[in-house]
């Protein structure tokens, strides 16, 4: 592989495990793009919980009762994308999604203030009276961990003259190759 | 509909809109999801360019030649998602996408160093074998406008204690009503 894709895969991860350390990094969050039970395309902002190269895998952390959860059962394969706003680059991930209950150390290393996104009652997505209707009571019980496996990544660069844009496939162990813009 | 719940979908109207008029706004980008040719979900950050809400629409610009263009004529279902990261407020469009040539008094308004986003020899996603080698010479012909028509508007504050979520729905005139954040 040529340094300079080299070089834009290099500088990617570094984008991506930033935003698993730093609070305000612009790749904190993405979003997670899913299919629907029902069919069509659905997508919501999570939060980047972990990245992990050598297994080319990123870790979000999701209550067991969101729809996500459900709709990654039917279709495992969706994106996670990425978007650093300021330096006009994008990183899409097109993953394959599993989920498995989360780990009591895990769970231990939430912040007590964070705990309330996962538990609940009534579940996600339910119908409330009133927002105050809602108890936010976290359960352990409900808290999963997302894993997607990343087959392919695509990175463009809209910052730089000429943009570029390239794809790292992991049938070929990430060996990456340009493509148009 | 209670005031708290026209104040919600106001509230996201406005912020929509003044993605189309300010460059700087946090909700002038937004990821538009579809499903893959081949199945799955796919993402990309794109550029809201008009909002029409008498109409509950959404208007994005886009070369013919991308995968975009492609995969709603498969499957018009999708979302596009919108987020503010400083507001915590994410808005959820299930859209059905249309495709239709931009007009030549569309095409005018476009800025110059813009309209490399429509054109370019060869298309998205053909190999290059170096981002220089793209000619990216803009060509009227390319230039398509997508219309999302919306089904449903959900809508998420995560910045006010409690959480407030809530859903409006095409099918009765946009009538709201809360859900479990």
């Amino acid at each position: 592989m040529s340094k300079a894709l080299t070089a834009m895969l290099d500088d990617a991860w570094a984008r991506i495990e930033a935003g698993t350390a730093t609070a305000d990094a612009p790749m904190r969050t993405c979003v997670l793009a899913t299919v629907g039970q029902s069919g069509g395309a659905r997508a919501r902002t999570v939060v980047l919980r972990r990245a992990d190269r050598p297994a080319a895998t990123l870790e979000i952390h999701t209550d067991t009762a969101s729809d996500k959860v459900a709709e990654i059962a039917a279709e495992p394969r969706g994106t996670v994308l990425f978007w650093d706003a300021g330096d006009m680059v994008q990183i899409r991930a097109e993953v394959r999604l599993s989920c498995r209950d989360g780990r009591p150390e895990e769970w231990d290393r939430i912040p007590s203030g964070s705990r309330r996104a996962y538990g609940g009652t009534p579940p996600p997505g339910a119908p409330l009276t009133a927002p105050e209707a809602h108890d936010p009571t976290p359960d352990p019980a409900r808290f999963a961990v997302l894993t997607a496996r990343i087959d392919r990544l695509e990175i463009l660069h809209l910052g730089s003259a000429p943009h570029k844009r390239a794809v790292f496939d992991a049938t070929n162990g990430f060996a990456g190759r340009w493509i148009a813009p």
